[in-house]
């Protein structure tokens, strides 16, 4: 494959470009900070002074930023990939934004002849570092097909889903599910622990059983401390819950368990909670059962 | 240890006899229709004429019946259980049954010197089989610790829980979490349905992240299909719902998800779907989805 | 109409015995402490030693009770309206018990060849006095049109509700309406409040409009003040939603909405409300919300 | 007062109009097409040829308008009030709209020197046939000041809410309020019916109590017969349930029971029942119970 050029050098983007280089792929990176290069340029990366040099200069550019309003300067600011994007060149942006971010680049970048992909990603930094994220792609199939050797190197499945903004929609969906769940979970600890039961015992019970998960796993034993460390803020959960209900409006899908756990995640919010991880939603259920667990 | 008495040779306790006597357990059976101990014979088993005859024999019996009703009868029927029980001898109830039963049952056996455990198992005929069950064991320690050996052949592991009545609960809350996780999990089905995302790629994704777990992969495909063979009858289910939120009542437990989700199972009772698998809650958010997966 | 007995001088049945004085009828009155029934005799009343006295007496004996074991000890206990229960009288409890209370004083009664009226009553102290109950009737036909002038006189209505225990359903039904209502009128409140509008004014509005009604006219000011003196106490009316969801669980009736107002009663007693007014359920809404209002 | 401009000659813009000229108002009206003037001719009208006619002739002109979209074509089109909106003049639209065209409309008119108030009503044909409408103003206090007298013919009160937007938040809150109570009605008459209690009889128990309302009084026999001729169609309270659920969104306010009742309005919509009256949200409880009823 060709040399890829690969925006954004944060904690995922790195982690990114560098199993790519271990692997054997010519990669041209940029950062705003250009210094955050330098660990790759030991690895074997190029740097471009800007988003538009290494678009210039790549058939296929990656981005990997922070937040939409990033992604978008990257691409609509002055020395911007936009500049030279044209037909023949090739942007994937797996930041995770939303839909309407996804479209607003799409449409600048296929009016300029150039093809896009969305693709965010489910996993976070040790499975970006082991290369076993998720990738849920979207928009040009041609374009997927090409950089599915890349997508192999950085993931341990890729989806192509169609559209420009379906890797968005899944990704609301999985979340609402998740949302769900982890109310359910907060509930059942608290249900254990004040009918006189061993809120350990139940983690130990639910593990072993027919609804096992990761998520239970790691984060039960925190909760029943009542400690929150932000993996994944509390607002931002509430935020995909708020989109993943709007999007069952939309479609006439009622969704009654997962408007009742957006109302918990709310009440968390109005508790000053929104800035620790979304499992201190635990709180709005257990609320005065600190001092007995 | 000592010769084991085993009471009900139905799908689960037959399968749990086979077991004890293949690791080399001495099993006297009783079964209320007689033949069905034939096969036990064949494995090396002794028969015992009735409940009675079985727990004279043995200084402890396991008793594994198919419902509330079948637990009481065996231990106090002329014939039954409770005319042997004395100091001395264990009584070992593995049914599935609420905790008034369980009670009533221990109370009787406790008053007449003999020792009670209760330990609903979690888990069906093939972990049943393997070995592989999950018991919830409550009641009298010593006599809990007698019997471990014989645990370790029935299940991959056994928890004890403290006073008759918690395995019961326990199994209450493993339920309701799952209960309301079922209700997530179709929500987020019809979602991605009504939204131009194909549901069985929505059960690929989960299945590769923090949520995944056995159920979601056991029973999607079916549920897209809009097929609910009865493993887990949606009444019962919707039963379970019921006594964990009356559990929560009584200790002040706010379980607004599991109360949402309880809703939903009872709307599914009233579109006559009491007798499919639970996953029939389904229907109630995705009816009218039918044609379009 | 003959003599009427009357069982019970607390403030609900002085205020209903007097004003059967006042409106010509006979009446031998009878209270666990004999003094109560002084005030009643100036108004010309005669008094009877025991309940079994008290219905030997008179042909139809109404009883108003404080709770369900106060009923219970009146009939059944030595000396209780059951010893002189017989074919040609009439027993009409008026106090507020659940169904099985009632049908248990109902069997006692008519096995011994009484006639047994169930009469719950909507309405506190003031419309007692007033005589402007409503009269949730239920049992015996023939004794409910017999009795119905006293009834005339005691409610501005009455109503035969059919077999016994429907009086107490109906008075569930309007409970869980009622406490549904309370929970929309605090969420709105709140709303209000923190959307930067009066919430005085919203009490306005909403008392010229079609959801217009005199709850909400009367408990609304002393809830924008965090003002809950109890009237109906939040721990009778959370039970009282139990109740009318468990009567909906046997009926297969979803009701979405009542299992999220139970919830927040349920989360409102975890909070220590259980004492205060039923309206204390707008703290679990508006908790923060106090120095702004 | 000076004579008053009046735009929008529809049900009730034409009411409102006659209502004011019987008042002793000198008024001048438009509407897109002109015949419907004709009636407030003979009752004393002017007649303006376009909406900027009719600004230019008086120094308040009043909007009564079907919608955002017609609301917007009068102030902003060719020939529109805008054209001639300036400073001395007051602009009063009192169409139902949302707070986004409210804001875009103000924003226009003050740009250019005029005064703006949004007066969205409570009421529909026949109070404002009687004057009897509740008007929730929202803007410019002196503007609102000087067009209390033409509020006081129109409406039974008018409220001053402060900014531009309150007014149509004002009557969000009440609307979801509303749509809530109508759930819990829904739920009540159901539960009612299927537990063996005439539903007749619980409307008529509801009228007599602490929560007897218009609404209830009103709809509740149709409801019972499944009729539900659309005064206010369940789509557009569904859409302010969803907006004032959004509202309590930005503000932190957890509204378990109104996101319970807007989830029963989404499942109608799912039922095709959109077109319906908000009541047919009855069916998302009572299906299968329309035999019985």
């Amino acid at each position: 494959m060709e040399e890829i050029g690969f925006l954004g050098m944060g904690i995922m983007g790195k982690a990114m470009a560098v199993n790519l280089l271990r692997h054997g792929f010519k990669v041209t990176v940029w950062n705003r900070t250009l210094s955050r290069c330098d660990e790759l340029v030991q690895h074997g990366a190029s740097v471009g002074e800007t988003p538009a040099a290494v678009v210039k200069k790549c058939k296929y550019t990656i981005a990997m930023l922070s937040d939409p309003a990033a992604a978008l300067s990257v691409v609509f600011d002055k020395d911007g990939a936009l500049e030279q994007l044209c037909g023949g060149k090739g942007y994937i942006d797996m930041s995770t934004v939303d839909a309407d971010t996804s479209s607003k680049i799409s449409e600048a970048i296929t009016s300029k002849g150039g093809s896009f992909l969305e693709g965010p990603v489910s996993g976070s930094k040790k499975p970006a570092e082991d290369g076993q994220l998720v990738i849920l792609a979207a928009g040009d199939k041609a374009l997927y097909d090409h950089v599915l050797p890349a997508f192999d190197v950085l993931g341990k499945k890729s989806f192509f889903l169609g559209q420009v903004g379906n890797g968005a929609k899944m990704k609301l969906v999985v979340n609402m599910v998740m949302g769900s769940m982890m109310n359910a979970f907060s509930e059942g600890i608290v249900l254990a622990d004040k009918s006189g039961l061993d809120p350990h015992t139940l983690l130990d019970v639910l593990d072993l059983g027919a609804i096992a998960n990761p998520m239970f796993k790691m984060k039960g034993p925190a909760m029943i401390k009542h400690s929150y460390p932000p993996a994944f803020p509390l607002k931002h959960q509430q935020k995909d819950m708020r989109l993943a209900l709007a999007l069952g409006d939309e479609n006439a899908v009622p969704m009654p368990v997962a408007a009742a756990a957006n109302e918990a995640f709310k009440k968390a919010r109005s508790l000053g909670l929104g800035d620790h991880d979304f499992s201190a939603v635990f709180e709005t259920v257990g609320k005065g059962a600190q001092s007995s667990t």
